[in-house]
């Protein structure tokens, strides 16, 4: 017997259960944060030959040379040549699809012209260079390949650097490949909190980069949170989440697919499920009973369950879509008739599935929209990855003779209500002389 | 005479010299972590009774309940009201401005449907709640009060909750009466790292918020860069700096001014001007030395130049905007004949301040665009406070039946070379349905 937790929302106890549910807090240890701290200050003084050292000691094969922590872009099209003509179809397929959807989301810089003759807007540029951290070992996916690197081409970033460790010196065909089709322009084979390092600070070898993205393990995630400031990072992802919300209508085995497609990814992941049809949830409890153990992460997926996995009856629509904002997922199933009339009162989520037909795992692969969201409740305040995370702004603002006139006059007595004196006769010269 | 430093873009050691002057970085050593993180623990294990506490201690006067921590909403109306009649008008045409150039950042809700009725898109929704933390003291400034909250109320953010210490019990009129006119909810007399606390965790008596922005000292800085994730934050600012492009047309007192209004924020603020006209620079020195005995904060000025500042000679315009795309200059003013010639070269700065009469000043408080920028060469890849920074997207996907069918096939090939095998067969009942 799979053991989910079975929730009811007018339980007196219901609240705290899912708060206890939903817990998650990652913390690196001292430990952790000294050894990350180390790395970094050695990185920093000491460049490639800190990079080889950690290379020789965390992933166990030793590089004769600098030069060999690159892996050449010929590397990466052999990888492409290499791999079966039906992942090549399907990694192709996916890319193109995936930028065509990054398109939709370039910001175009604007202005406007004032009556005065004063002009306002907003200039905005790529980043100059990016840097891409992909695990090694068992989350190594493509997948992830094409929806961090994409964005970042679509947005114009001259330069993509990936870093990807390479165990006992063993390449991944398929994740070289999805880098040689998303374009990335140069490689590394160096992974852990030095690479982060070294995409930071830059060494002999290895560019300095503006920002670093892409998911890791701990190591990885303090890295980049050190970093922070030095250069832009994006947000240090939690376990991996999923919500349905599902009027009873669809085929129960799909649901509970569904909720294992999120389950198998590792021990800590979330599948919850909320209805208000009990019955349907008594039929999705059966289908995972049925199907759990023809599933080859069976165990993955029976801990995860049995750990942070939920079934919850609400008492309504209304109730479910209530639950849906309280706990502002990654992944939001809406499997429902009419799901149009529903998704412009969820407020928090990092990406929405809408409809029956739409399985998560057909967004996480090549819908088009990113795979990269936001976890742990932070949907109440991030996005999920896109062009606008490889683009900045800058504000433009040209005065008139006009407008700097009136501009001075309120800029003077608010410069001197804090005290800046300077501020204010700064303002004042160019409102005198734009007066005369 | 004051000492700034004459550096020139053909000298050897000029690329040196220029990292050693830009050079920056805030360290929170352990002991201001450690205080931060047990005020943080307190705050969470007692709510209002550990804000009573800390503002006892830190702030030197004893809330008698937890009530007195709110400052009514009325009593920002008192403020309001007792200001004088020109500085209301001045807050009022300030905020207008804000408003009307904020309303040009709003991000919009976009989807588009493929030929096979597959609907992609993102939803745009506000924060339901910010927090905004506004320093008391001698930073204690009501133009940042307007920068901040402005653009969350503009992104449509339901609850905007500021708190602000008030050291010794004592109030800023200015700042209540910013924080009236532009709309902020309610506020909390707290602050430091206590105020930060009960704004990611919420007390008894202050609501949790999403995202904590403003600025404050270094246990305010550390307090933020600890709760992320809890919620989001704004940018962690260094000191200002102005960046400031001249041909050696402008009026030498104005950009002696323009030096100067940075450079009296604090003893680490950092005041650059690049020209390729030599004379030019020596007539800038010269209004310098003419110019600071006559400001009312000489001393802070005179000790950011010295220690901070520098007039660069370049060889010509290209290479002064090398030097800037080089510095990524919180604040840039280009004070040339034709800047809009030369703005799209420029890659990084937080805010361009075009022509002669564009004073920096006029865009600290008044021109539109948001004060809130970049510092210490952040803006290669961040941007100014914005609109934007109040709202957060909704990956939108519906798969059509016959969109199922063609995606569910490459998903299903993507994920089985990733051996996540649920995903696969999740993607393929949907495929296996819409082809029947």
């Amino acid at each position: 017997m799979t053991e989910i937790q079975r929730l009811d929302t007018t339980d007196a106890d219901y609240r705290e259960r899912l708060d206890g549910l939903l817990a998650w807090e990652s913390v690196s240890d001292d430990r952790v944060q000294q050894t990350v701290a180390e790395i970094i200050r050695e990185v920093r003084a000491r460049g490639d030959a800190a990079l080889i050292d950690y290379t020789a000691r965390f992933d166990r094969w030793s590089p004769a040379a600098a030069a060999d922590l690159e892996i050449p872009r010929a590397r990466l099209a052999t990888a492409w040549e290499r791999i079966p003509a039906a992942q090549r179809e399907a990694l192709e397929q996916a890319a193109a699809r995936i930028r065509a959807y990054a398109e939709h989301q370039r910001v175009e810089s604007w202005s406007f012209e004032e009556a005065d003759g004063t002009l306002l807007g907003q200039q905005v540029t790529p980043l100059d260079r990016a840097g891409l951290y992909v695990p090694g070992g068992k989350a190594a996916y493509p997948s992830s390949v094409l929806m961090n690197a994409i964005p970042a081409k679509v947005a114009g970033v001259a330069e993509l650097i990936m870093v990807v460790p390479t165990p006992d010196g063993e390449l991944n065909e398929l994740v070289l490949a999805a880098a040689y089709v998303a374009g990335v322009d140069r490689a590394f084979a160096i992974g852990g909190a030095q690479a982060v390092a070294a995409l930071a600070y830059g060494t002999e070898s290895v560019p300095p980069v503006d920002k670093v993205v892409g998911p890791g393990n701990i190591y990885v995630a303090t890295a980049k949170r050190a970093v922070f400031g030095q250069v832009g990072i994006d947000m240090v992802a939690g376990p991996s989440e999923i919500l349905v919300v599902c009027d009873g209508h669809t085929d129960p085995d799909w649901i509970a697919m569904d909720l294992f497609s999120q389950a198998e990814h590792d021990e800590d992941a979330q599948s919850i499920l909320v209805s208000w049809d009990r019955d349907f949830l008594d039929r999705v409890a059966a289908s995972i009973e049925r199907l759990l153990p023809t599933m080859e992460r069976a165990e993955i997926i029976a801990t995860a369950l049995r750990a942070r996995g939920a079934l919850i009856a609400a008492r309504d629509l209304d109730d479910a879509i209530a639950v849906a904002n309280q706990i502002a997922p990654e992944h939001l199933e809406l499997s429902l008739a009419d799901p149009q009339a529903v998704v412009g009162r969820i407020r928090h989520a990092g990406a929405i599935f809408m409809g029956r037909y739409t399985a998560e795992a057909l967004g996480d692969y090549c819908a088009g929209p990113n795979h990269v969201l936001p976890t742990s409740r932070t949907a109440r305040f991030s996005s999920p990855l896109g062009v606008y995370d490889f683009q900045k702004r800058s504000s433009l603002i040209m005065a008139s003779a006009a407008g700097a006139a009136t501009l001075s006059r309120t800029a003077s007595v608010l410069a001197r209500g804090e005290g800046l004196t300077a501020h204010a006769r700064s303002a004042e010269y160019r409102g005198e002389d734009a007066a005369e």
